[in-house]
Formats: C-alpha cells, sequence, structure tokens
C-alpha cells in the first residue's frame, strides 16, 4: 500500500515536492524549533491529489491512512477528535509545491458540532470563544466546502449587528453567534460528523487545485497542472481566546525595503485569517514588545534562528495562544527587488551568507522593476483601461497617432506617447522619439512589444478596450474620447493607462545593485552583451554593463530620411543606378557606424547585415495608384510568408551590392574610430554552408579593398536561426568564427509559429489549455528549440573548436532561459539594454546553481 | 608527383570518377573487344581538371606526363606527332563522370599544319581527304578553342560554294579547301606547332566545363559543379577517308521502342559530328549490312558482346576507316521509358539479367513519359505533317520558335510548343517549358531527340515538310502557314503533326509495364499509396496500383458550392450559429467520404483534418466594401505568414467544431460503405504533444458518439511536419497510432523556405551559384530535411515501437527521395496518383540496391 501521508515529526524541507512547501517547511520548523513551538499534524502528499485528480476519487487506502494519523495526533495532543467533552480541533490547509497564496482553499476548527461545542465552551470556560470558534467553522465549511457565496454569510452577520445594534464582529455575544451558527447551518445540510467534515475537508482541498482561480494562477506563474497541491491537518491553536491570545505574520527583516529590522503585523485575539483578509486593521509587530515582551524576543529569535537555518529572508505566520507562541508556517519571504538587493548585500556583510549564496536568494525576473521609472506607488489614480505590461517603466506625454508626428512633437521638446493600432518597421523612428507606447491590438511578443522592449522604451499593448481611429486621431474608451495632443500615462509594468498626472519615481541602480552586480560578474561564466543599433542604444547598453554589443541590427540605418533614398535603390532599373543610390546611403551609414563603435570604445560589437525583406522598405501597394507600374514592381515584391521569403543571406545573395554597400561603410567607419572596435560582421538567417562561402568571399574582397583583414581586423559569423542550420552547423562553421543563434526566428521556424499571428488568440487559447506553460518567445523551448541550439552549437564546435558561440534573441535576457544557455555551451548572451543587469545576475545564478549540482 | 593520366588499357569501367564516362568505357572497350577494335591513346583524369580550375593553371607535371604519353602512344601506332611525313593525329574529347552529350568541347585532327598536311595527303594519297581534314581542324579549333564563332566559318564555306557552283560540302575541290583552310587560319593565330595545339586543347576541355552551356545543363540534371571533366586524346581513325569509310551511331536495341534489333545511324565518308549534328540525312543502320556486310556482321557482334558485357542496352559511336571498323564509345543507352521497360522484360526473358538486375536498368524518373497523354486513337484528325517519332508522349499547345519565348509563356501558364529547324544546346531551357519539341530537320540521334527523351518531353523531329522561317516567325507546311501563338498538336510516340484539337487519352500502364510494376511489387519493401481527394482520383490511384491513400485532403470539401456555407460558419457570431451552419456540411462532406471510401473498397484511407488557414475561405477583403464590418471581420483573419499561423491541429484546437463535424461525416461515411474502409484519421501540424492529446480525446468522443472505437474501427495519427515534432517525437507518438511525415511543410519550415516566395528568383539564383544543385521541393533535403525525418521516425519508434511511419509529400514520388526514405525506417509513400507506378519502381531499385550494398 502507497504511503500518503508523512507526519509533521518525520518530513523536512527537502520534501516540498512530496508534501508541498507548508508541509515541508512545518516540519523543517518542528525539526528546528522543537515539537512545542509547532502544533502537532500530517501532510498528505501531492502523490494522492495527483491520483485523486486523475481517477476521480481517492486513491485506495488514504482515508484509513488519515484515520491512523488522527490516532497519532489524538495521541499526542491529549484530546479526541468528535470528543463531546474535550475534542481535538484541526485546521485542513492546501500547500503546493510552490507558494500560491490564496488561491486555495483552507478550513478552520475542523472538528466542531453540536456536541463538541460544549465540550469546547466548559473545558475553555470560555463560551464566547467556543461559538465564535463554532460560528467560523460552520460559516468557513459553507463556503469552501460546500461553495455556499460568501456574501450570504457576510449579509446575515451584518443583519444581526444591525438588529443588535453592534458594529463590530467581537462585540457579538453568545447569543448571537449561537444565532448566527444555527442559520448557517441552515445554508447547507452541515454534517456532524466529524470525521465527515474532515474527509469532505480534504476532497475540497484537492479540488480547489483545479479551481479558476488556482488555474488562472498558475497560468501566470509558470506552474505545471500536473504536480497537485498537498494537504496539512494540524492540531488548532487559538488565537482568538481572549486578551492574551493573537495572530499575526513577521518578516525576519522588512519586507519593502529589506532593512534589517524584522517587520509584521498582528491582530489580538483573532485568527490568522482576520489578519491577512485585511477586514480588520492590524498592529505593528513592535507594538507585540509592550503587550507580550516575552513573546515578542521568542519570536525575534526565532526569526533569527530560521533566517540563520534557511540562509533567507522568512515570512512567517504565528499564534499566541494564551501567552504562548507557536510558529505556524515560515517561507522564503517574496520581496520587490530593492529589498532582495539590501537582503543579499546585508547578508552578505553579516556573514550569514556567501556572495553566491546571496546571489541565488535574488528572482532576477524581477529586476526589471529597479531600472525603469513608475508610477509613484503612494499616487492615487484613476485607471482609464488595462493592457498587457509589454514593456516596464512608466511614462506621460502627449498622445500622437503616427511615428512623423512622434518625431516632430519630441524634436520640438514634447513628450509623447505614440498610439497605435499596432506598429510596423516604419514606425520605429517613432518608438525612438516616444517616451511610451500604446497599442490597442498585440501581445507581449507583438512587434510593439518586441521593439519597445530592445529599446527600453515603456509600452502597453493589446489594450482591447481603446478604439483607435487612425483618420480621425482619436482614442476612445467608452465615453472617454482622447485626442491628438491630450495627456496620458501609461505603466508598462502594471498594463495600467491613466489620463491623470500620475507622478513617476525614476529608477536609480545604486550602490547595493552595483555591488550585487559586481559579484555577478565575478562568479558568472557567461559573457553578456547587449543587442544596440544606435550609439544611444549602445552608451545605455556599456553603463548597465555589457561586455559588447551581441547584435546591431542594421535596418533602421534604411529607414528615416534614407527610406526615400532605399525605395528608389529597391526599385532601380538596373544594377548600375542601383549601385549610384547605394553609394548615396553609404556616408550616412558609416556615420551611423562611427557613432556605434566610439561609444562602444574598442569592446566587441557584431553587426548584421541587413535582414528584412525588401518590401518593409517600401509603402505599401494600395498607398500608390491603382495600375501603375510603381505599384505594380511594389506588389511583384510582396511576399505571401515574408519571414520565409527574400530576406537575410538571401537578400545578400540576390543583391549582393547591399551587403557590398554595408561592409564597406563598416570598415571605413571601423577605420575612422580610435580606439578600433572589435569588429564582428554577422550574415543573417544562413542555412546552406554555401551561402556563407559565399558571403565571406564578398565581405573578405570588400573587407580587403578597404584594407582590413579577417581575423586580424574583424571576424565574420553568422546567425543561426533556421532548424536546417542547427542540423549542418558543423558544415557550416568552418566558414564560420563565430555563431549566434537567433532565438526568436529558431522559434518561429522550428514550431512553425509565426510571432505576429500566434500572439493573441492562438497563445492564449494555448496557455488555457495547458499545451503551453508560457510563450516560447518569452522563454526559449527547451526540449524543441532549445535542443535544437544544443545541437548547434556542439556540431559547430565539432567543425570548428575554435568557434565562438552568442544567443542574441529575445531570450537572451530572460533568466530561465539563460539557465538553460549556461548549459548549452554557449559563450555569451545577448539582450536588451535593460535587461543586461538581469542577465549579469540570472548568469551568476546559472553558475552558481551548475556549481552546487556538481558539489551535490 | 600525382599521376595526372590514364592510358586506355589501364583503365577500367570502374574508374568512372577518375577518367570521366567515356574515358573508363573506351578502356573497358580496350579490354573487352582488344585493342584492335579501340583506337589508342589515354585519359587526363577528373583531378587533373579540377586541380586546373582550382588553381587557374595546369597542375605541376601535367604537360610532362602528357609528353610521355603521347610517346607511349607514338610508339603504339608507329607514328609521330608532327612527324611532316607521317602525322600521328588524335582526338582531344572532354569525358565527364555522367555524359552531358554536346555540352563540352572536342577537337578533331588535331597534330595537323601546314607541314604535316602535305604528308598526310602523301601518305594516304587522298589529297581532298587530308585537305577536307584540315579545313575541319582549323575550323574546330578556331571555334572551340578560340572561340571564333561558328557562323564565320560557315558563312565563308557558303560563299566558297556560291562562287564554285556547287551545293554539298563532299562537292568542294583541294582547291576550295585549301582556300578555305587558309582564310580560317585568318580568323585568328592558328598555332602550328602541334604541341602548342594539344596544349590550347587540353585547356579549352577543362574551361568548357565551366562554360555556361555545361552549367546551365548540369542544373537541370543534378551534376554537381566540382565532379571536373577528363580529357580523352585518342589516335585519330577517319570516317572521311573515302566511300569505304563512314562514321555512325548504333544501338544494341531499338533505341526508342527497345524492340531486340539493333538501330542506329550512319553516313558514308563522314566523321562522327555530321551524324551527331544532324546537318545532312543519316541512313539507317540497316543500309550497312548492303554497302559494307563484313562490317556490319562485326559491328552486331560487338553489340551483342557489349550488352552482354555491360548487361544493359549500349549506345555506341563507331567509325569505318577503309573498310575497318573501329569502336569509339560506349555507354548504357539512355532511352524513353517504353524501351527501357521492354529492354527489362526482354532481357528477363532472355535470361540476360535477373528481375532486380533488370529492373536497376530503369530510369524510375523517366517513366512519367508512360504516364504521359497520347493522341485519342478513335480520334479522327487531319495529319499535317510527319516526322521521326523522336520522345514519346503527345502535347498540345501554342507554336513558339526560340527557347526564350517557350519560357516566358511557359512561366505565363500557356502549353507551348517549342519549333525549330533543329535545336542546340543553348535551346535546352525552352525543353523544359515547352510540352512537346518539333523540328524539321534531324533523326532519332539528333540533338533535338536525345535531349527531349532525357527530359521526358514529347518530340517529333525530321518533319522534313515543315518550312521554317526563324525570321518571319513561320512554319510552313504546303499551303497552311503557321505563326506563333498557332495551335498546334504532336505524337511523339507515332510522329504525327496536326492543328486539329485532338482530344488527348490518359494513359494506360500495358503488359509490358505491368509485369515490370509486379515484379517490383515482389521486390520493394516499401508500401506505396496515393494522395488522392476524390472518388475519381482515389479510381486512378488504384488503377495504377496504390496500396491505400497515404493523404486525403479535406479542404476541397469546403469549396466550390460549400465555399459560401464555409464563409458564413467562419464568420458566424457564436458556437450556436456556427454549429448549424457546420450542421449543414456535414451530410455534403459525409457524401463525399462514401464515394471515397467506396473507391478505395477496404483499403487504407487517410484523412486528413481542415488544415489551411481560415482566411481561404473567405473573400478577399478588398473585394468588400470598404468599412464595412464584414471586411473588418475578414481582414482580421488576414495573417503576415500563413504557413506560421492558424492552421493545422490549431484550427481545431481554436474551433474544435470543425473538427467534430468532419469526425462525424467521416465516421457516418465509414458506417455507410460496405466493405468499411481502414480508416485512418489524421491531425495536421503537430508540435506539441498535448495538442495531439486533446484532439485524440475529441476524435474518440466523436467517434465513440457515432459508434467507432479507435484499434477496432480506425487508427489515429499526426502529421509530421514541424522541425520541434521531429526533436519531441517520442513524446507526440504515444498518442499516435502513426505519422506521416509531411515534407513539403518540413521542408518550408526546416530550411525557412516558403515555397510561394522561393520559387523563381531566389531558387534560379540559389542553383545559379550552387549553393543547391536541385530544388528541396522536388528531391527531398537529405542532410537538413532528410535528417529531420529520420529523427523524427526513430524517436517515434522509441516513443511507441508500434508505430506505422508514412511520407506524404511531394517528395513521395521522387526515385532519388525514395532511395532516402528506404533507409529511414519509414513503412510507405504516398504521392500523386500518377507518380504511382514511378514509386513502385523507385521502391524496387531502392531495395535492390540495398541488398547489393549489403552483399558488397
Amino acid at each position: 500500500m502507497q504511503r500518503w501521508i508523512v507526519d509533521f515529526k518525520d518530513g523536512s524541507r527537502d520534501m516540498r515536492v512530496l508534501l508541498g512547501g507548508k508541509g515541508a517547511n512545518i516540519a523543517e520548523m518542528t525539526r528546528v524549533l522543537g515539537p512545542e513551538r509547532v502544533p502537532a499534524g500530517f501532510t498528505i502528499t501531492t502523490e494522492a491529489c495527483v491520483a485523486y485528480l486523475r481517477d476521480g476519487r481517492f486513491p485506495d487506502g488514504l482515508m484509513d491512512q488519515v484515520r491512523d494519523a488522527m490516532g497519532r495526533l489524538e495521541a499526542l495532543a491529549g484530546k479526541r477528535f468528535g470528543d463531546a467533552a474535550d475534542p481535538l480541533l484541526v485546521s485542513v490547509r492546501s500547500g503546493a509545491r510552490e507558494s500560491m497564496p490564496g488561491m486555495m482553499d483552507t478550513v478552520l476548527n475542523l472538528g466542531l458540532n453540536d456536541e463538541t461545542i460544549e465540550g469546547l465552551a466548559a473545558k475553555t470556560a470560555n463560551e464566547r470563544f467556543a461559538w465564535d470558534s463554532y460560528r467560523r467553522f460552520v460559516q468557513m465549511f459553507g463556503n469552501v466546502v460546500r461553495g455556499v457565496p460568501g456574501e450570504r454569510f457576510e449579509d446575515e452577520i451584518a443583519r444581526v449587528k444591525r438588529e443588535r445594534g453592534v458594529t463590530l464582529d467581537t462585540e457579538l455575544d453568545v447569543d448571537a453567534l449561537r444565532e448566527l451558527t444555527r442559520t448557517f447551518q441552515g445554508f447547507y445540510d452541515f454534517p456532524q460528523e466529524p470525521g465527515v467534515q474532515l474527509e469532505q475537508a480534504i476532497r475540497a482541498v484537492f479540488d480547489s487545485w483545479m479551481g479558476e482561480r488556482a488555474v488562472a494562477y498558475r497560468r501566470i506563474h509558470h506552474i505545471p497542472d500536473d504536480w497537485g497541491t498537498a494537504v496539512n491537518v494540524q492540531q488548532m491553536v487559538f488565537g482568538n481566546k481572549g486578551e492574551t491570545s493573537g495572530s499575526g505574520v513577521a518578516f525576519s527583516r522588512d519586507e519593502v525595503t529589506g532593512a534589517p529590522e524584522p517587520s509584521g503585523d498582528f491582530l489580538p485575539n483573532a485568527q490568522g485569517e482576520d489578519v491577512v483578509s485585511g477586514v480588520r486593521n492590524t498592529r505593528d509587530i513592535a507594538e507585540l514588545r509592550e503587550w507580550l515582551p516575552d513573546v515578542h524576543a521568542q519570536l525575534m529569535e526565532i526569526l533569527r534562528t530560521l533566517e540563520a537555518h534557511y540562509k533567507d529572508m522568512q515570512d512567517c505566520e504565528f499564534t499566541v495562544e494564551e501567552g504562548r507562541l507557536y510558529m505556524l508556517q515560515t517561507r522564503n519571504a517574496k520581496r520587490p527587488a530593492q529589498a532582495a538587493i539590501r537582503f543579499a548585500v546585508d547578508a552578505v556583510e553579516e556573514g550569514l551568507l556567501s556572495k553566491a549564496e546571496a546571489i541565488a536568494t535574488i528572482d532576477a525576473a524581477k529586476l526589471d522593476a529597479l531600472l525603469h521609472p513608475t508610477f509613484d506607488p503612494t499616487a492615487d489614480y484613476a485607471v482609464l483601461a488595462r493592457g498587457v505590461a509589454a514593456s516596464p517603466g512608466a511614462a506621460k506625454g502627449a498622445i500622437v497617432f503616427t511615428a512623423a508626428d512622434a518625431v516632430a512633437r519630441a524634436q520640438a521638446g514634447e513628450d509623447v506617447i505614440l498610439v497605435r493600432p499596432f506598429t510596423e518597421a516604419d514606425d520605429v523612428a517613432g518608438f525612438h522619439a516616444a517616451k511610451g507606447v500604446l497599442t490597442s491590438e498585440g501581445g507581449k511578443a507583438s512587434h510593439a512589444a518586441l521593439v519597445a522592449r530592445g529599446m527600453g522604451v515603456p509600452a502597453v499593448t493589446g489594450a482591447s478596450d481603446v478604439e483607435i481611429d487612425l483618420q480621425a486621431r482619436t482614442a476612445r474608451v467608452g465615453d472617454v474620447v482622447l485626442r491628438e495632443g491630450d495627456r496620458i500615462a501609461l505603466d508598462g509594468t502594471t498594463g495600467a493607462i491613466t489620463t491623470d498626472d500620475v507622478p513617476l519615481v525614476e529608477p536609480t541602480v545604486d550602490e547595493r545593485f552595483e555591488t550585487v552586480l559586481g559579484w555577478c560578474d565575478e562568479l558568472r561564466r557567461l559573457g553578456v552583451r547587449a543587442n544596440a543599433d544606435t550609439p544611444e542604444d549602445a552608451a545605455r547598453a556599456r553603463e548597465l554593463g555589457a561586455e559588447g554589443i551581441g547584435l546591431c541590427r542594421t535596418e533602421h540605418m534604411f529607414l528615416g530620411d534614407r527610406q526615400p533614398l532605399m525605395a528608389d535603390m529597391i526599385l532601380a532599373e538596373d544594377e548600375a543606378e542601383r549601385r549610384e543610390r547605394l553609394s548615396r546611403l553609404l556616408p550616412l551609414q558609416q556615420a551611423d557606424f562611427e557613432g556605434l563603435f566610439a561609444a562602444m570604445e574598442g569592446r566587441p560589437v557584431t553587426i548584421r547585415l541587413l535582414d528584412p525583406p525588401l518590401h518593409e522598405f517600401l509603402p505599401h501597394p494600395q498607398d500608390l495608384p491603382a495600375g501603375s507600374p510603381e505599384r505594380a514592381r511594389v506588389e511583384a515584391l510582396q511576399e505571401a510568408n515574408p519571414m520565409l521569403g527574400t530576406r537575410g543571406v538571401r537578400l545578400g545573395i540576390l543583391h549582393p551590392e547591399i551587403y557590398e554597400m554595408q561592409v564597406r561603410a563598416i570598415c571605413r567607419a571601423a577605420k575612422a574610430v580610435s580606439p578600433a572596435p572589435h569588429l564582428e560582421i554577422m550574415i543573417p538567417l544562413v542555412a546552406y554552408e554555401h551561402e556563407l562561402e559565399l558571403m565571406s568571399e564578398l565581405v573578405e574582397r570588400v573587407a580587403g579593398e578597404e584594407g582590413l583583414q579577417r581575423g586580424r581586423d574583424y571576424s565574420l559569423g553568422t546567425m543561426i536561426e533556421l532548424p536546417r542550420a542547427c542540423f549542418l552547423a558543423d558544415h557550416i562553421s568552418p566558414h564560420a568564427d563565430f555563431f549566434s543563434f537567433g532565438t526568436n526566428d529558431l522559434t518561429q521556424t522550428g514550431i512553425g509559429f509565426s510571432r505576429d499571428d500566434i500572439e493573441g488568440r492562438i497563445l492564449d487559447r494555448y496557455l488555457d489549455t495547458g499545451i503551453l506553460d508560457r510563450s516560447p518567445f518569452e522563454t526559449l523551448d527547451f526540449p524543441g528549440v532549445g535542443q535544437m541550439v544544443r545541437m548547434g552549437a556542439w556540431l559547430g564546435r565539432q567543425g570548428n573548436p575554435q568557434l565562438k558561440l552568442g544567443i542574441c534573441g529575445e531570450h537572451g535576457g530572460d533568466p530561465d532561459s539563460i539557465d538553460f544557455v549556461h548549459h548549452s555551451g554557449i559563450d555569451y548572451v545577448s539582450c536588451s539594454p535593460f535587461r543586461v543587469p538581469i542577465a549579469r545576475v540570472a548568469a551568476a545564478q546559472a553558475a552558481v546553481r551548475a556549481a552546487a549540482a556538481q558539489d551535490g
């Protein structure tokens, strides 16, 4: 018979998968603090939940084991479950592998019924406490286990208080509580038998794993559906037993700032739920010192003990029953980025943690918040609409509806927000000019989101309540009509939009953060570069610690005021005309590259030659006169699937003169700047070795004409962004000095997912149905696309042991992906400048974890 | 020092890679027929050519080795090279690993100069012969080695003939020939030194490997650029030495029908070039018996000997010099499909070959021709003219007079017939584009006939009643004047030409072909199914031997008169409306499936659920009123990259009601038809195992409601057409009964090639630059996409050892791809009905080759 139950005294924190976080931590506390500090009990394992959900019934033997465990608990407590004279009462709580606060069900005071209530009242000589407990239990059981809406109970309490002329729950006397309890029992068939109560409560907790709230929470936090929850059955202690009783929550350090003083809240004469629910105003933990100085001292000591034991900031729940302190739960404290940084630095100074251990306590993904302005958290404002939090940071400005307007108004010194249904390559100049971007369509992987994140421009996308009329130049939300020039504010960290003039708080990379980043740089093996296209991007990237540019996209050098020249070039009648027009682009691009190289001061700069399909530089055919030859030529360049069409190296092979111009501009810029950059020229979208051979010949020839020599003055490599290239990497690599995996496009081709088309309907449905637990554009699809990267990396080195390997997709700034990349033989990641600090931390964490795994 | 030369006596047919086909076969003939039948000489290896092309100069030691070899040849011949009294003359011919007829250069009579001509004249006592030879040599050398345009020589000959009042070349006397030779020498600086002539000729042959014609030919025939050509230097024998001399081409069997009588053409008093060029009308080989009965008997004996030795039909070149027969070349005869089939059947009956050997002699790709239409034998039509039945099959189309026009009109979607007096290498692109070829000159061995048969294009040659005026762009037959664009029909199996719109009949598989296909079915391991969507397709597929339907695409069932219903369904306001509209499609689709199942009589039928993006069923947005809500909804369904968008299983997950309707229609049809089909339901475009799980649940539920049970009544599988699916095949396969590799889409995603966008500009450029040697949509990209298939197949069986594996891309009908598939653990291929016989033969050949490789 499988063992479905583990007593608290037999568990430990290492058993989190089986016992859930709460169960494992209660067991650990029992070991560390001694059984007198932690009420006894047992955990029903997550395996029991998984079996229940799979089969639709309790697994064989479960309830027998529960009864045995209850017997052991009775023996420890010296009370019996259902004993009319002195009943054992228990709490029944959920507890998943990862904390899902408030998402699943809890039942307290279980074991009370019309008989045991009398025993409890007599034994505690506190009739009011007993009836308050019974009332709470019947209410909670009805709501949680039987699904009776909470308002029905609350309405009844309000009615009784009205009738009795009292305002506080605590003012209700025994009579009132008894009346409420009876009324509540009438709302459903309340089971009097404690064993039945327990069985139903366990089932309710299991079921709550598949509850709507819990499923939604798991989607957001990328928690798999198949983990299941454990159930913790624990002897009740009572914080509502009078004036020397109470419940509270305590942090071993300040949970907002990370300052080394413990913080927290408590409520006298209350159960834990009252503290968390926010119904009553709590008191600061410091007041506990005056009220119950011994308990306060014990609690402070326990917090120190637990923090030292767990080597992380702790978040505890406690109950004081008639002056005696019980610890009900502890866990590593979730905390904002600034607190995480402060704790890490202090903990190292205090000798509590090594640098590696301290870095491991930081949630790298959250550091984003430290790098962008935010709405002042103390400000009051009315949310007009919400969209997808697509690019972090907050911004305010005047509404503009076109990129050209954004540029014009920004040049006039105005802060603007670019508002579009969606954005395209043409709009990129507008991103540069705008303080923020708002779109009504598209999600986190839309063009707007990607470009905005790359540039560090705050953006809210897919705000579907905002109806944008580009003709009328209005944005309508319900009755509110916003016009060009109207002021708006948006927070890309939360997705909120408001017309209120909410104050912004500027970010700072403070000294502590710098300290942590310095440690990360010592510990990490992966290099960290930035994707940067302009001198401004490059300067920002360096400030944030990038060691070089891993991807400079050159397409913006063909846009803006160069677009007409580019369009003329593409539509040129013959090669001579095309070359003439390209020659006019050359000095402009040379100047662009000079700016970039100067900003990087001799560090590596990887420049990708032109990648996007040519029609992106042309007007839309429908904007040209019908039947005109120009329209016909533009239409001839339209493609059914541009993602899989004439782009990347295919452009270079069809129109070598474009790449020649670019290489010439790069070489001349490199010669003009001192110190010369560590130059890396990158050919995009290679599938066949001979493509790279041909382009190598072209680059070497043109660079040679400019006096630059491969190996000495520059290196030459390719983006690996097609599955075929991963399979043939050992054939391609002999022609390359480096590979940079373009994981965005590799995801598109490897999974057959067009980012533009998948975002929204399909991706949402895939998350809802559990096909995906997160977007593959956010975190690398490890078993699919990730394995393609590993194959490409390994084969690449087979063909060329000196090959340098990088990753330059969006995944280069995603901590989970960075961990994977660390184990894939990659030398560096490259991400948008604002994610460079995150990548530095994540790379260090990956190294620390890898070392720990090796030691373990 | 590397050995760059192999004497004929030292070589063999196994040395084809080093010596080229011609060199290896001359060596082999020297061994088999004895040195007295084959003029002596030596071969400069392909390695020398490769080194020359790589370094731009002759490899070290080459010319020293040539001089040594010439010394050996002089010793054998008893003559010296450049001897004024009795000069040794040689031919210098190209010869690649695979025959590239007429694509590279040849120089005859090399060694003649102003001194040796006198010796030759005196020694042969035939001054006219000597000067004719010298004239030919100076002309050929100028044209081939020095690039003097051929017309300059031809114009001069015409002028001299006019002046002398003669019409035939053979009527030119010694004076005239001497005058022509002198004039020709004035066209360029003719080298008098034989050693210099030889060196320049070798260089010219090497260079011709990279000539435009040769490169174009290699593209079409998928011959790699890096093979290089060998050069054969051979003692001249002279077919132009008078009335007991001649040259000819002989086949060991009829080269058009395969009938067991030798066939061929010859010309008395001529060199080989005259026969092949089609300039003079040749005589049938049968006439040789009357003219030179001994030579005829020797030739017949030799043909039998060579055929038995090579175990294949032979195509030989011979020269008779003053009554003595020399064999200059032999090779396996290229032949039309019907001849190949007939030879295979006869050779087995004669005991010459085993069935496996016989099947190996067939070029499976050419069998297409047998499956080509012919003129309806019962049709009444007026024969306009008759020519040589040069390449089987019938064709109709608009007349074009140049290859360029053929290409242009074909690209515009028109069927065209290429009409030329005769054809040259430059015209080859036109053969590809044309449905048929008609020439007024030349016979069965003319360039036009050879090339057309090679490509499986119907052709009538030597239709001498047709007067073609290329200037005026007319073809005149008596009073009938045909102009460009006029429609014509020709039957290359009978030689008939007509302007009537004669009906073509679909091909039937004759008894011999059936015999061969029967042997193939015994020998092959791979199953062969057809891709068929309608009962008509299905019936044709069965007729042609398909064992089942490997892919039934269901999208046509939503088109035609159902499209409005489908469009309404897609644009339905809610699910109820959508289901109502689907319910009206159900009986229509059920009837479609019933027809299909009835046609297949219980054989396997794989039905793919709806795959294409929904907007394919909707009107174009620009056809709807601007600003209308309908247009907005249609526009919302447009996708940036539909190939990577909402299609395949993604449709089924977004709109399960569509798949439910399809499954219901399939199940009801299966129940209504007897015998019930062996039903296989296929889910397209799966990337994630959970997609297939969800769709399996749907199919099993709906089928269950209709009383069908998985395993018993149907199986369920998926198309593997995304790289991710290949990587995760072991996770997907536990949910599948079968995989069918959709290699078209796997090619698109694996290489990042949108077929619609790549074909044309990009593909042409890629072939031109040698990045590709053929389209990956024609023959599977073995090292890339092919490896994905192998990975998917292997992992798929790891996850489910019972998994059945098929391939249903167009590659399923391509012989080279079938060979690859044979080695990839696949159970069956599925291709278009007309390619089923080809697939049966190719599958058998793959099995035979595999067995041979194992034995070897």
